[in-house]
This record gives C-alpha cells, structure tokens and sequence, in this order.
C-alpha cells in the first residue's frame, strides 16, 4: 500500500533554468515522507516528526537520519498551484534501517482526462534509526514492524546506478 | 586528476537536527560542481555557469540537466565556519552523458594534526547535455571530450545501492 | 478585504534553533503572495505567477520586483502539518508601485477553543511593476486599479522602524 | 568601524527571474552577520554562532533572535562566483537588544577601474538577546557594551518606510 501526499510546490523551488531545482527535489520527498509517516500516529504532538517511529515505539526518542539517497529524474517539473502527488512506501525493512521509495507525479486536480499523468522522479531514501540516549543505530522492534508492514511494498527498478554500467 | 572546491556552509543549511539537511547536500555539490566547471572555461563570463561545457561547444549554447543523483552519507556534517573540501571529478564519459563523482571531506583549514579527516559523504551525478536550440540531449564533441580528459578518474564504491542487497 | 492563503510550513523551514528560520518567513510571504495574486485571475495558466497583475494588464508582460520588505517577528513559529493563516492585502496604490502588508497567524485549524490564536508576524512588502519589454517601471493602469480596489486595506502600524526611535 | 565580510553567492540563490531572490538576501546578510561576530570572539568553538555575544558574555548561554528586519533593494544581484562585499555595523544599542545595519556591494574582486561599484542592497536588524535558561530578554552587560563599541557607526537612511508616506 502506497501513500499518496499531496505536496506543494513553491515558486522559490525553481531556479534559473524555470523548473524545480534538483537538490529542491529530495527537501519536496523529505516533506511527504513528514508528512506520511505522521499521519499513522495517533499523537496529535506538532512538535515530533518522522512519528511513526516514535508512535510504534516502546518509550524512548528516536532520531530517523538518513544513510543513502538515489534519485532519478524523468521530466523537469514546471512550476503548479496545485500539489504534486507524491506517492512513497516502505520497501524493504532491514535489522536497524528502512527503505522508503517515492514516485512524483504531475498533480491529479489539474489532471486533463484523455492525457496521460506525468511521472517526474523516482527516488528512494535509506533510513536508520538512532536511539536519541545513546546515539547508536537501534533495532526495529516488532511493534515498529507490525505498524509499518501494511505500507511495505515492491522496490522500484531504477535505470540507472553503477550495477548497470 | 580531482578538483579540490572549498566550499562554505551556511549556518542556515543545519535543520533542526542541529547538523547539514540532507538534501541541502545536493546544493553544497551543486555549488561545488559549478565552480570547477567554471575554472576551466577561459571565459569570465559570470552569467554562465557550466562553463566547462560552453567553453568546450564549437558554439550553440547547451543546458546541462540532473538526470541522476546517488548520496551515502558516512558522518553527520557538523557547521564550520571552515570551508569543506569538496572533492569532484569525471567518473566517467558516454555518448550524451557524463557523471561527476564526488566526495565531502572535513575542513583542510582546521585541521589538527594527528587526527584523521572525516569523510562526510560520496555522490554521484548523471549530467545530460541539451541542445538548447532543440531542447534534445546532444552528443559529447570531440573538443569537450578532450578537455575532459585529464578529469577523468576511478569511480567510487558505492556501500549501498538495489544491486548489492 | 483581507486574502486569507492557507499555507504549509516544510520541516526543512526550521533552523538548529527548532523554529521557522527568520529569512524563511520571506519565502512563506512571497509563496503566500504568488498564490492569493493567482486567484484572482481567471487564467488558469500555471506557468506565470503574479497573474493579479497580468490579468488585469491590457497586453504586454510585467515583471513584479520586490523594491522593500520590512518584517517584524512578534513570536517563534513552531513547526505545524496544519497549514498557517497568511492574511495580505493591499495597503497602498502609488503611480508605478504598491504596498502589501502581511499577518501570519497560528492554524486556524488545529486552534482550540478558549486559546487565543498566535500573531506570529507583521510584514509590508513594496511592488514595483517593470514592463518586461522596456525593463523600466511602468504606472499602474484603470485596469488593475479597479481590479485591485476590493483588496485595498487599513495599512498596519509597525512598532520599531527608524523614524520611531 | 565596519565589518566587510566577503560572502559567496550560490547559483541556487538565483530564482526563475535569475538573480538572488529577495527573501535569501535576508540568508545572505545572517550569513554575514554570523561571520563577523564570529571573527570578535577569541573561542574557535565553531558550534555557537554569534560568539561576539557569548566570548563578551560572563558565563551562560544567550540566544539571539531577530525581532526585526527591513530591506531596501536597489538594484537587482546577479550570479557571480566572486564573494559579494558585505558591510554591516552596530546602529544602535539599546538596553537588551541591539541594530545592526547592512549595505551590500558588487564584488571588490572583479570591479573594473574606471567603473563604480554597485550597492544592491541596504538593511537592517534588530537583534534581541534571550537569556537560555529562563527563556527571556536580558540586558546587554558592561563587557558586551566595551566590546561592540568599535563597531558603532552611523545608522543608513531608508528611501521607504511608513513614517515617510
């Protein structure tokens, strides 16, 4: 099962060339995962993101940090009012680390019928989880994984990356 | 042969993580990509980034798109008022592409002798050269390909990456 | 009459202080801005912001600089997924310019009753319209005039600025 | 006494009408203002910022928050990979906050003899300091007071402003 956040541009995203800038791309995937990840937990607390961790968790403070990230750019995205449909889900969970995948697709409310959406990015993001008091890499725990295994998902095929060469 | 871009940090690319966002990376090797290219070029032309490419062109004039990115980080970037070595060079040349490798090192400057300096991050990205008269990828020409050359070094090992797990 | 622009705060907005980074709040503004200038026209062209101006033009493209801004930070903003009330309006209409002036409020959504809701931020912003062929400031037309006259607003009063000292 | 602080330019600071987009001018000038208090300081902790406070400060953290900013544009800021030429300088000291004022200046390295030198930008702030511990403003203290003074100068003139209309 794949989340589907709708994600705003802004008009400071683009850059001199007119479309989103690339390294703007990952802070847009970093909002939706916030964004995702937050709305499985019960706690309404604003002030903790990345809360599913910390929903699932069995007491104690997590970092979420980010070991790896791989993007793919399809088409240039062009500036748009209406938000991006940014669709993301776990691919894979190891001992002390998650994969999360993204695809980014033209907008669904301007979306003319008879044309076909645009698929912009697909990307993916290794996550490892840091126990706050010791700031070592912390296991999944079995609730963390009960919680997520309904978003888990097949992993993308990227075209590119240095197997392939 | 490796460029060597001192490249400075904003107080303002720490999240409130208190270190560098991870997708502000990007920006960081972004700058440090623009800067080598343009050393390169004889051109002063400061409304040119990419010079590399356009000193290169047998005239026309090209824009040079992301097509990928691939990050690891290895370390959390602490601010400094230091420069960081960004450390780049071509990975590799193809027919309509070439990718610049990278690598983030702790400050020269502060350096104190007898530790070691921490490599903070590897990257790596695939430029696509545009026409942009017909706005369609264009071949490297000879003359690019030559001044590239002595640019052209090993390509890093990626830890990670969909083709290891 | 007062635009009220819901708007979505990112968590890379933070700064290593944990709260929305001063300059960021220039972004909010300006992305407020774009968006409540958008509505107005009956374009529905994604591809120029600012439409306000263009729509109301009688031919011609007009570029909006930003000649001022003057900002005063009255409260931290906290980071929130629930997007902030960013009220505008036009406070002035010069020959060849106008005033915006800003209100950025805690969520309206997530505000609990009986609590005071937050005033965050006063801001003024200074427009000059440049016609895009010529590059020099142009007058504001009976077009735009009549178009912009529902939105034109008590101007706000600023605690400090210079001539208060 | 001024404090010039070279400060570089990124290529990701130009937005879609290319050159630096207004709200991070306001990035530029934190930057700066970072930079120079730092150089005061002897303490080369280059985790506190804005160490002209702390080095002056007898013992205890303070926290500097920005309560106001005002900006004029003069003219538009184009790429450069020059440093641009920042001054700032103390305006005023009150009793627990303090105006530091800004002028920016095209690149001292590149100018052209014969040619005068552009200023894009005048600014300033109003800086409060907050006591950590207790979360509230505290006076600025004797050593603070003897230590800033060198750079007290004139405050700028503003074409704008309320008061003015």
């Amino acid at each position: 099962m794949r989340f589907h956040v709708p994600t705003l541009l802004r008009w400071s995203d683009l850059d001199a060339y007119n479309h989103v800038n690339n390294s703007r791309v990952l802070t847009l995937l970093e909002e939706a995962r916030v964004r995702a990840f937050w709305n499985i937990g019960a706690s309404n607390d604003d002030e903790r993101p990345l809360a599913i961790i910390d929903a699932a968790a069995e007491g104690g403070d997590t970092l979420t940090l980010i070991a790896r990230n791989e993007i793919e750019y399809l088409a240039p995205i062009p500036y748009s009012t209406k938000p991006l449909d940014v669709q993301l889900w776990i691919s894979k969970m190891g001992a002390a680390s998650a994969e999360v995948d993204y695809e980014i697709w033209s907008p669904e409310e301007s979306h003319q019928e008879g044309t076909e959406r645009v698929r912009y990015v697909i990307a993916s993001s290794t996550l490892v989880f840091i126990d706050a008091a010791t700031q070592r890499p912390r296991r999944i725990n079995d609730r963390e994984r009960e919680a997520w295994t309904p978003y888990l998902d097949e992993p993308l095929t990227f075209r590119g990356g240095r197997s392939n060469d």
